[in-house]
């Protein structure tokens, strides 16, 4: 299945001179978001995934329907604040400033496997501050995974340590 | 399955004299998370839905492992300014002042039938707004459904059109 049909191209978003690459058909279309979600667990059916993470708020589309298809746990990333008990936090860099995730220090035990996933590798920031959090809290990182990998923005770059897979590649 | 014995009360959050329904330990315990998925989608497994639509941002969780489950399509419904194409708009009342949900133009069509899903029922304010939406676009809307429903915040007198249904009651 061509998934590249479903992913259409909307210009400035969010602002001048971004072409955003628009996967809300992609994830409306039954047969294609099906198709997407098992390919992308194929790559990890047998590593024993416990936890599948990922970060507000689009990542949580992504990683959910791939815990329940793995049978494995949800964890939610989250931005500061957001999340209710104890957290951690890491940092990352944004085009302007800085932004951070946060998750529950109690969401995981050491040598538990967790699989890092997001819908979107752009500058890859937001995937090593995902990463960066699981070795915090002792567990170990499979992926991260991705639906989709801009592979003009060179995130793979800051995911050096790490097993990278990306369903679709522009 | 007990479920209620993976939702955890946090005191005082989001602010003072609030207690917290905490459901992340439930997501992350991988057999708890399938049970509630699957009884959830156990309601609506003979309802022909076509899409799921979910809120951001822990909206998302439940529904888009519920569109995975019951072979359908995945709807977002964000924040103002978030989807990047064409959109329409609820508002909806908070404690203080107004918020917004909206939907993308396109995402159905004429009679397609919605399942419209949150992870906990509290005004009902979102979740009113959210069928409103379908209900614009020309969607047949099914649910509510919820994993958690605060019964004490009376949020289904909102809902009185819809057939609601709650997996966890407080």
């Amino acid at each position: 299945m061509d998934l590249k049909q479903f992913i259409r191209d909307i210009p400035d978003f969010p602002k001048e001179g971004i072409m955003f690459k628009d996967i809300t058909p992609l994830l409306a279309n039954k047969d294609a978001f099906k198709h997407a979600i098992d390919a992308l667990c194929e790559q990890y059916s047998d590593k024993q995934i416990d936890y599948v993470l990922g970060a507000e708020a689009r990542g949580f589309i992504m990683a959910a329907a791939m815990a329940y298809n793995l049978g494995a746990g949800f964890i939610p990333a989250r931005k500061p604040g957001k999340l209710p008990y104890n957290t951690i936090k890491a940092e990352y860099e944004l085009e302007y400033g800085m932004d951070a995730l946060e998750v529950h220090e109690d969401a995981i035990r050491a040598g538990d496997r967790v699989l890092v996933v997001d819908d979107v590798l752009a500058t890859g920031g937001t995937a090593a501050a995902k990463a960066k959090l699981v070795k915090e809290i002792g567990g170990i990182v499979l992926g991260p995974a991705f639906l989709v990998e801009l592979t003009f923005l060179d995130g793979i770059k800051k995911l050096e340590d790490f097993d990278v897979f990306s369903l679709i590649k522009y």
